[in-house]
C-alpha cells in the first residue's frame, strides 16, 4: 500500500545540468572527458530504474524479515540477493571506481545521485554496497601495491564487499580507545586479534567474500588516536581457507532490519597493513568522509520518499472542509487535506527541504569530484577544502532535517502513519540511526566550527562566502529578494565566526556550547543559497513553469524555513550563555 | 540492561504542595476536604512502588511480545495481566472516581501523577486503563440513571474497562464521516452496526468485560458532525451472551505494541444511548479531554523516564576529554560524557522540559479538578475556561517535546541508542503516536487558536496572562530576571493575539497557516513560567539546594530554550507570507 516511488529524473538533471553546471565541469576534468549531460541522463534513468523496479519491491520484506544469524553466518532477508545481483549485472559497483581496477570512473556527483535514489528505496540494502567508492580511494590511496591488484578490481566489479571496522564496546565517538590488537608476521602480514560492535554489514550473503578495514593498534603504538593502524582482514584467504573472523550476534534495532549489525571478533586473523604504521586514523578518514557524504544522502533519499508519499496521500484523502479554495465544491463535500492551510505548509516544508539539500549534497558530491580532477592544481586545493567544510553539514543537517522532514510527513498520514501500511514509520525507523552512524551530529559540528572553521583560520569559509555572495549578486536583477536574503545570512555567518575566533581563546568551552547552533545556522544559509540557486537557475532556463514554481519554493523557503537561523546565530553570539555542569 | 526508573518524589511533592499550593486548593474544595498533603504524599509513594515495581517489567516484553489476535479474542504480552490484577488489587483505577460510584474521590491531580509514573513505565499497558476516569466522566454525566447504575462501579472499580470507538476509515480528523449506524428498539436500546478501526483497547484479555462508546448515526441524523450520537456497546451482555462486536484485526504499529489497535465491526450489536439524540460529540467531549491531558502525560512521562535514562548513561560513559573540568584527572583518562559541552547542553535541555512541563501539566489537572468541585462557582467557571485553554496546550506541546526530548535523550546514547538494549528507541517509538490520536496536534492547534482563543473574545486566555503576570510579580524582587522574561513572553501573546483578533475577519486562513507557531510559542510562555514558579517557590521554600537548583534551570531555560518562542512569534505576525497551493 505504499506509495510507488517515482524517480525524481527531471529534478536531477535540472540541479546536475543548470544548476551545478556539471558538463562545464566535467569538461575541464580529464577524467569525465567523456561524460556529458546526455550520457548523465542516460545513467540516471537506469538508476531510477533498478531502484524503483528492483529494489523498492524489498524494503517492506527487509524490515518484517531482517537479518538472521546462523552458524556464524550471517542471511539476509529474501530479495536481498537478487536486488546485489542485479546491480552487479547493472555495472552499478563500480559506477565511480577507477577505471585502472575496473571501474567506470564515471563523477561521484553522479554516484551520489545514484545512491540517493538507492536510499529512497531501500536504505538497509543500500548500506552493504554503500561504503564501496570509499573502501576503494581508501586502497587505491594507501594500499600496497599487491593489495590494490587483489582487492580493488573484486571490489570494483561487485564481487566482494568491504566493511568498516571501528567500533568496540569502549571506543564510539572515542577511537584513541581501541584496543584491537596487530602482531606483524615474518612474512610481512598481520595477526589481528579483538573485539568491535555495531559493524554495518561484517558479515552477510551477498558476495563470496568480504573485507574489513579494521583499526588496530601495533605491539609498539603510543596511545590515544595517534597509535591507530588500519588492517585489511578478508573474511576468506586467497586459498579459499576462513579467516579467524567470527561474527558473534547481530543487533536488534530500531530500524534497518535487512542490514546485519554485526558484534564481532578477530582471532588471529590473518590482515595486511593498508597506510602506515600508527597512520590508520589518516587513511581510514578518505573513507569516513565518503561515508559521511552517503549517511547525509540518506537523509535526503528519505526527504524525497517522504514528500512523494505526503503529496500523494494529502492529495487522496478527503477531511474536513478548507477555508478557502480555489474551486467550487459541492454542499458537505469534505476537500483533500493538501488543501489545508497546516498540511500545505507542511508540504511545502518537505518540498523546500527536499529540493534545497539535493543541491547542496550534490554540490559536495561535485567538489570532491572536482577535487581529485579538475585540471587546475589550485582549483583542486580549493575545491578540496570547500569539499571539507561542506561534508560534516551534508552529513548532520541532512539528517537532522531529513528526520524532522520524515517526521512531519508521517504527521501527514494521521493514524495511518503509524502503521506499516503506507512505509512511512519504517522511513522514520531506518533514517534515525543516521544521525548517529558515522560520528554523531554533534561530532560532525565540533569538526566543522573547530576543525575547518577556526583550524584553518576560516580559508574554507571564505571560499563557500564567496560562492553564496557571487549567486547574490546574479539574483541582483532579476530576484532582488533573494539576493538581499543571501547576503544578510552570509553577514550573519561572518559575524559570527569573527566573534568566535577572536573570543574563543578567553573561552574555550565557547565554540563547544553552541557548534551545533554553528552548524544550523549555515545549515540554513546553505539551503537559502539552493533555493536562490534554483530560481534563478530555472528563471535562466527558460522553462516558465519550473521558474514559477522555484521562485515560489525559494520565497516560501524565506518567509516560512530561513526564520530558523536567526535563533541559531542568536545562540551562537549569546557567548556568556551559562551551561552548568550536571 | 535499561536503567532503573527511580519514581521522582521529591519533585512531585515539590511541585504539588509547594509550586501549585495544592493543600491550599483542595481546602476550598468540598469533594477533597479529606485530602491533605500527607495522604497525597503516600499516594504518590504507594503508586511510584507499583509503577517502579510492578508495571516496568513488563515494559520491554510487551515490546517484543505484542499482542496477538486468536479466534477473535485479543491477548495482551506476558506480566500484563499481573500487572493489572495488581493495579486492580491496589485500587488505583478508581483513584479519581466518584465515591457515589465506589470510586476514591482523589483528586485528578494526582491521578495525572500516577499517570505520569505510570507511563514512564509502560505507555502501551497504560493506555488500557487511561481511559477509565474519562469513560466515567462522560457515564455520570450523560448517561442514563440505569446505566450509571450497571456500569460506573465495574468502571470504578477497574471489574471492567471502557474502549472509545470514533474512528473509521473514511473519518479520521473529521467525524463528521462517521457511518456507523443506531436503530431504536421498542426496548429503548439500540441496534449498532458499522465498522471502526484504530480502537485502543477495543479488546483485550484484562477484563471479562470491556463497555465501547460509539459515536454513530440514528436514522434521523443530520448530516455531518451534527447528526452524531453516543452509544455504550458492551462486549457482553448482562445475560452473559456474546454482543456483536468483532474484531477483524490489529494494526502493526511503530510501537505500542503491547497496546492493542483493533479493527473491529458492529453487527447488530446491542447498545443504549448516552446523551442526548445528535448531542454524541458534546457527550464524548468530556472524555477527549480526560484524554488529551492524558495524551500529554504521555509526553511527560516519556520525558522523565529518558531523562533519567540519560543522565545516568552520561555519567557512567567516558569518551574523550572535555574541555574544561572542574576536578584533576589522570592523563590519557577519558571524561564521562555528561561532561561535554554538547551533552551537558542536551542534558539541562531534558532537565527543563521534563520539570517545566510537570508543572504545565499537573496545573492543568489542578484546574480541571477546580472546575468541577471547587466551593465558589465563579471559580469553577474561570477553572473551567482556563483548563480548556490549557489542555490543547498540554497536548501538543507536551507530546512535540516529549517526542524531540527523547530524541535527544537517545542521541546522548550513540550508537546504544538505536538497539534495544537501553529502552530508549522502545520510548521514541511508543511515543510517536501521541502527536496523532485523541486529536493530531494540528487540530489541537486549531482548536487552541481558533475555538480558545479567538472563539471566547480571549477571556481565558486573559486569565492565563493574569496568572503568569501574578507570577512575575512575585519573582520581582528576588528573580528580576525572570520577572523580564515573564512580562516581555505575556506582551508578545497579547500583541499576537490582538493582530490575529483584528485580522482574522479579512483574511480567514491567517490563523489558520500560524496556528501551530501560536500553540509553540504560547508553549514556551507556559514553560517559561513553569520554570519561573519553581524558582521562586524554592526560594521561598528554605531549601537551598533546591532553591539554587531551580535557579540555574530557569536561568539555563531562559538562555537557551525561551529564544525559540521568538521564531513562533515572528512567523505568527508575519501575515503576509504566502503559503502557496501544493
Amino acid at each position: 500500500m505504499a506509495h510507488r516511488y517515482a524517480p525524481p529524473l527531471g529534478e536531477m538533471r535540472f540541479v546536475i545540468e543548470q544548476v551545478l553546471q556539471a558538463p562545464a565541469s566535467w569538461a575541464r576534468c580529464p577524467r569525465f572527458a567523456d561524460t556529458d549531460a546526455a550520457m548523465a541522463a542516460q545513467v540516471l534513468e537506469e538508476a531510477g530504474r533498478f531502484a524503483s523496479e528492483a529494489l523498492d519491491p524489498t524494503n517492506a520484506r527487509g524490515d518484517l524479515e531482517g537479518c538472521t544469524l546462523d552458524a556464524g553466518q550471517v542471511r539476509t532477508p529474501g530479495g536481498f540477493r537478487e536486488a546485489y545481483r542485479t546491480f552487479v549485472d547493472g555495472g552499478w559497483p563500480a559506477l565511480a571506481c577507477d577505471p585502472e581496477w575496473g571501474g567506470q570512473g564515471l563523477p561521484l556527483l553522479l554516484e551520489a545521485a545514484l545512491y540517493e535514489m538507492l536510499l529512497s528505496c531501500n536504505q538497509a540494502w543500500s548500506m552493504y554496497p554503500g561504503l564501496l567508492h570509499g573502501a576503494c580511494a581508501t586502497l587505491a590511496a594507501h594500499g600496497s601495491d599487491a593489495l590494490k591488484a587483489t582487492v580493488l578490481p573484486k571490489l570494483a566489479s561487485g564481487e566482494w564487499l568491504a566493511a568498516m571496522a571501528l567500533t568496540e564496546p569502549q571506543a564510539g565517538s572515542d577511537l584513541g580507545q581501541v584496543r584491537t590488537r596487530a602482531q606483524p608476521q615474518p612474512d610481512g602480514s598481520l595477526r589481528v586479534t579483538g573485539s568491535k560492535i555495531f559493524i554495518s554489514g561484517a558479515d552477510h550473503d551477498l558476495t563470496d567474500n568480504i573485507v574489513h578495514l579494521v583499526l588496530c593498534r601495533l605491539p609498539d603504538a603510543p596511545p590515544g588516536s595517534r597509535g591507530l593502524s588500519l588492517a585489511l582482514v578478508p573474511k576468506f584467504l586467497h586459498d579459499g581457507t576462513r579467516n579467524g573472523v567470527h561474527i558473534d550476534a547481530l543487533e536488534h534495532k530500531m530500524g534497518c532490519h535487512g542490514s546485519a549489525t554485526c558484534a564481532l571478533h578477530y582471532e588471529d586473523a590473518t590482515g595486511w597493513l593498508v597506510g602506515a604504521p600508527h597512520r590508520g586514523l589518516q587513511a581510514m578518514f578518505v573513507m569516513m568522509n565518503a561515508a559521511r557524504l552517503h549517511v547525509g544522502l540518506q537523509g535526503l533519499g528519505h526527504l524525497e520518499r517522504a514528500t512523494q508519499s505526503a503529496l500523494a496521500y494529502a492529495a487522496e484523502r478527503r477531511q474536513l472542509r478548507a477555508p478557502t479554495v480555489p474551486v467550487e465544491r459541492k454542499p458537505g463535500e469534505a476537500d483533500p487535506i493538501a488543501w489545508h492551510p497546516a498540511m500545505r505548509r507542511t508540504l511545502w516544508t518537505l518540498r523546500a527541504l527536499t529540493e534545497g539539500l539535493r543541491v547542496v549534497a550534490l554540490r559536495t558530491a561535485q567538489l570532491i569530484d572536482e577535487a581529485q580532477h579538475h585540471e587546475d592544481a589550485s582549483h583542486r586545493a580549493r575545491a578540496e577544502a570547500q569539499a571539507a567544510l561542506l561534508t560534516p553539514i551534508v552529513k548532520a543537517f541532512g539528517t537532522h532535517q531529513g528526520f524532522q522532514g520524515v517526521s512531519a510527513a508521517l504527521q501527514v498520514f494521521g493514524g495511518y502513519g503509524y502503521v506499516h501500511e503506507y512505509g512511512i514509520e519504517q522511513q522514520l525507523r531506518d533514517l534515525r540511526i543516521a544521525l548517529i552512524y558515522e560520528g554523531t551530529n554533534e561530532i560532525q559540528a565540533i569538526d566543522l566550527l573547530q576543525r575547518k572553521v577556526l583550524g584553518d583560520g576560516g580559508a574554507a569559509l571564505r571560499l563557500l562566502l564567496e560562492e553564496v555572495e557571487a549567486e547574490a549578486a546574479r539574483c541582483e536583477a532579476g530576484l532582488p529578494r533573494l539576493a538581499t536574503a543571501l547576503q544578510r545570512e552570509c553577514a550573519q555567518l561572518r559575524q559570527a565566526t569573527a566573534a568566535l575566533r577572536d573570543g574563543h581563546a578567553q573561552d574555550p568551552e565557547w565554540p563547544l556550547r553552541v557548534a551545533d547552533d554553528y552548524l544550523m545556522g549555515t545549515g540554513y544559509l546553505l539551503l537559502a543559497w539552493a533555493w536562490a540557486a534554483m530560481a534563478r537557475a530555472a528563471a535562466e532556463g527558460g522553462d516558465a513553469l519550473r521558474a514559477r514554481d522555484k521562485r515560489a519554493l525559494a520565497d516560501f523557503g524565506l518567509q516560512w524555513l530561513l526564520p530558523q537561523a536567526q535563533r541559531h546565530w542568536q545562540q551562537v553570539m549569546a557567548r556568556d550563555a551559562a551551561l552548568p555542569w550536571v
